[in-house]
């Protein structure tokens, strides 16, 4: 793996209006795509389709991992992006999902990983709650 | 799934004084005990090992997840303990681990998902640094 100095986005998005928040292969291919996109070196992925709905799926890669639970009773879909190293950015695939899952409201943190010292934890998380 | 409103804890352990942070064998043990000792429901889990060193692990459960990333090289690793639902506890988890990695300082954060309103955001960010 790289160094472990990285980045952590915690996104929320709600009132998704894509119609596959319940389907298993098309969030896969969600997550993969977002992966890919980021820059990341996919090594597994593991995904599971819940009864009576719901999918959660994490991809492991290089550089730490993607993960995401979708809700589909709520329109309601976590993620997070967590990525190491400099190489990768996991606001794009932050970006690529919001795309794709069209939420009508979404919130998201960016959390610095690896690091003791007050002043990167302090200051490093960030949040917008943002309306589309 | 449970309900989308739980809790994440995002934990780092720095400085750990264990032997096998280089061995997936044995990384997949603690969090496969974590989880249980959380009291979760496991439904999968994947673990890769990185050359020249590394171990990287998410046990996927009934009520979202658990993640390991391991630097033996910088005796350092970050945890993510996300649980929805009130019937799981991730903290028992991040005891559980803290015992076992044996760090002398670490670091939590917990994060409440699922929801978009300011009042559980804001507060529920809460933080500790703690040197043993």
């Amino acid at each position: 793996m790289d160094t472990p100095f990285g980045k952590h986005i915690l996104a929320e998005y709600f009132e998704c209006e894509c119609t596959y928040l319940d389907s298993e292969t098309a969030i896969r291919d969600l997550m993969l795509e977002a992966a890919s996109r980021c820059g990341a070196t996919i090594v597994g992925s593991i995904f599971h389709h819940f009864s009576p709905q719901g999918v959660t799926g994490v991809v492991v890669i290089a550089e730490s991992h993607l993960a995401i639970h979708t809700w589909p009773e709520f329109r309601y879909v976590s993620a997070d992006l967590f990525t190491c190293g400099t190489r990768v950015d996991p606001w794009i695939g932050f970006q690529y999902l919001k795309e794709r899952l069209q939420p009508r409201k979404w919130v998201s943190k960016e959390v610095i990983r690896g690091r003791v010292e007050e002043r990167f934890i302090l200051p490093a998380y960030s949040k917008k709650v943002v309306s589309g």
